[in-house]
């Protein structure tokens, strides 16, 4: 999928060059997304009246309304921008907890759910794994064609993120067990099972890192590790945990630092699979994000992952990827492990978000090739099937990635350019394309930065205690970037 | 939802006399989905060629094909009648594992995916705790007051049955500890729950039971007793489970025996409760179904769920009742545990299946107050809740519990007349209006007869050891209920 395009040309010809073109007139931009507005427009404090008065509804009937920061006007946003109830217009780097791959309304997404055809597929919910539909096993080859992580040929379909891990952690456990034991389960298994007991129940691991975070339901909550509101009071299985490297960026000017704290967080993975290995609870899987995103975007080097894929060998635990925030080409790839140059595939790759369809990829000796094991009643979803088909689609044809890769490095050499100007606010500027963040030097400031920036008219997100991150969609172009960098350089002036 | 309609009225006076019309033409009969088929018409043994070619198709790429019946034509299924890629039209009264509220391509939900006022809605995968539509909270306010448990006032939407109860069951420890502890987490709590460790990371557990079938994520699949296969290898929490009464039917001539049943049930969860106390494991919720569904349809009488309802209470157990199958009307209320006539409402109400969309309503003493505890990224899909809102409509325009109740009670007299004319295959015919099951009394016949039914046009599930369950739409009308009972009948005489 690194093909020039068309408009990925087109929008370096009006760009000219990066990191000089603050003052690119939106108005003269190649529009992705037809009809795309100039610029934001802000009409009250966000959230404003409107907003806060439907949040206040809200609340009286559901959780949800806790953390709601306003409500979308969706039939007035598009593209890069969101309206709001209010009917303020904000260019949005955050898109929906990094979850929109191609903006507001985008016409190949509306198109699907306009046509007559799809109608009995958007209206139904069959079960994948006993009565698919009869076009469903053709869609499904296709996909994992067009879009399979090189070296993985098997895909399972799930609901979101959470249940894509879930589900991968026990294929997992099934094959590290069946290798174990060198075949199917015993009569003994199969009883004790059903009592939750050994040996039927097993007593595997998985090992996770501090600051990652891979979903929150039970298994997948014992591997998260980025805040403690997630956690605190509920009931966590007995799972190791690793220290994940804590690098210095930018990662070029300390290769020797981050060289060493990447081997002390190796050397620790050993240590602490051999210690389970020993106290009769074996690592039967590993699960790392690319790029740590909830945990406060923290990065690490190909040289990293390739020395754990490594060990993960070497000791027979799965080696699982988690790419449910960095799927479907924000970083620059369309799996940011592409960039890892690994020996092998993974084997397994998760996924959801941004590709509307949750599930991940899995390498075949996994397959516990009985039915029955995993096993849900939708086992996915075929209107998110179709939403991920044509996501896949519109990559291909209008050049995204390429156009990821420039708007970020305009993004991120924008970035520095604003860190050095205000060192006393800012540092370590990061990101692979537009996957990007900064932090702030002090972790009070973060929410007022945010906030400021928001009723400026533009929506970022924020992770870990003091970092700033930027989760555009995939149509995010260079004079978008240009939009954040000023208001991002007028709120810090105004700290 | 109890009024008596029209359409209820009217399939009453063609049906006139119930058990006793077997012979009901089905052309004559109205139909509530226009143009529906007169009956099942078989063209191959299922699955037929094209299934089959289909389904290795789909083995080679993903684990749903192990366990595919047959693939379908969803273009032509339509109502009652599923049509398979050989064109195999069958009755279905499975109907997507228990999850079809209105059959195949129902009019006024095919309405909704080709209205293009919903196509940003269906296109869109929102977060729906931090961006919410504006039109949103409204929307659940509405469908709250519509569909609510009596008693209960607060709904959360989630994705499917198995993140529900995962959910209500961390709000449930939530509360938990908040009691216990008489206040917000300690600066202790939040770090320990960091590692996985106590205090912060608490010892609670849930109790659930034998046969019972709660979801298969971690957390799930502790509290799910119903196959081995679903839980070998894969590591449990070490959760109490309980006896479920297991009744002799029908429940009216038992009424001493079963008593005695409940009773015994009833004191070793007490005793359970207090183990677990002791230990210094305690049990935070109690979960049960309404009807064990996938562990072979055991009912329990009002007596059993009062008093469990009771001990739930007494020992500060949430009351968590999971409706996910029987949720929507199948059994003749809306909501199963309708029937129990409860002194209050269950402390947790969790739905999906046939509501499309997965959730829980909860007692606002579980509500924690605070953001991001209960939390994922988008808790919910809207395009699911405008198929339930739907559906919820549908039900009470079209009278379809009056007409559920209705035509239960016909295939319930149906299914007696049939075991006892061939007691030496059958018995224990039982069920909640169509919410029907009846034993075979040897397990090895129960493939044979479900197979048979379905190459002659039926199509039935499975559950437990011996069961045949019976899950059709609700739309389902007693001239359907007499195609089973002759296709049944026909299939028994050649055991």
């Amino acid at each position: 999928m690194a093909q020039i395009s068309r408009i990925g040309l087109l929008s370096r010809s009006i760009v000219n060059i990066r990191g000089r073109c603050r003052s690119t007139s939106a108005a003269a931009a190649l529009k992705l997304v037809p009809g795309e507005y100039d610029g934001p427009s802000m009409k009250t404090e966000v959230p404003g009246p409107r907003s806060k008065e439907l949040i206040q509804k809200y609340t009286n009937v559901t959780l949800n309304g806790y953390t709601v920061n306003f409500c979308v006007d969706s039939h007035s946003s598009l593209g890069n921008y969101v309206v709001d109830a209010d009917g303020n217009r904000m260019l949005d780097a955050f898109c929906q907890i990094s979850s929109l791959p191609l903006g507001y309304n985008h016409p190949d997404l509306l198109a699907i759910a306009t046509d007559p055809n799809n109608a009995n597929v958007l209206s139904a919910r069959p079960s994948l794994a006993m009565f698919p539909n009869m076009d469903y096993p053709e869609k499904l080859e296709k996909l994992v064609k067009t879009m399979a992580p090189k070296g993985l040929k098997h895909m399972q379909t799930m609901m979101c993120g959470s249940c894509s891990n879930e589900n991968a952690i026990k294929q997992a456990f099934i094959r590290y067990r069946h290798r174990e034991r060198g075949g199917n389960p015993t009569e003994e298994d199969l009883s004790s099972a059903m009592r939750n007991q050994a040996p039927g129940s097993t007593n595997y691991t998985v090992l996770s890192f501090d600051g990652g975070f891979h979903g929150r339901t039970y298994a997948c909550l014992s591997l998260t590790h980025s805040k403690p509101i997630h956690k605190v009071d509920i009931p966590a299985a007995d799972f190791p945990c690793a220290p994940f490297p804590r690098l210095k960026y930018p990662l070029k000017e300390f290769e020797t630092e981050n060289r060493a704290e990447e081997d002390r967080c190796l050397v620790r993975i050993r240590e602490l699979i051999d210690e389970r290995k020993q106290a009769g609870g074996p690592v039967a899987a590993v699960i790392v994000e690319p790029i740590q995103a909830e945990g406060g975007d923290f990065h690490a080097t190909p040289y990293f992952f390739r020395n754990l894929q490594q060990i993960c060998k070497e000791t027979g635990a799965a080696f699982i990827v988690d790419e449910v925030q960095t799927c479907c080409g924000a970083t620059g790839h369309f799996w940011a492990h592409e960039a890892w140059d690994l020996p092998e595939a993974p084997d397994f790759v998760t996924f959801s978000k941004k590709l509307i369809s949750g599930g991940y990829f899995f390498k075949e000796e996994f397959d516990p090739k009985f039915g029955a094991r995993i096993f849900n009643t939708w086992m996915g979803d075929p209107p998110k099937l179709l939403m991920m088909e044509a996501v896949v689609d519109v990559i291909k044809r209008d050049g995204l990635l390429e156009l990821t890769r420039e708007s970020g490095a305009h993004l991120q050499t924008g970035l520095e350019d604003i860190q050095n100007k205000y060192p006393q606010h800012l540092h370590s500027a990061r990101g692979a394309a537009t996957f990007c963040a900064i932090n702030t030097t002090d972790s009070a400031v973060l929410p007022k930065l945010q906030a400021n920036m928001r009723n400026k008219g533009v929506l970022v997100g924020t992770c870990g205690t003091n970092t700033l991150r930027f989760r555009p969609a995939l149509i995010f172009q260079p004079h978008h970037a240009d939009i954040i960098l000023d208001t991002l350089e007028s709120a810090v002036k105004e700290l």
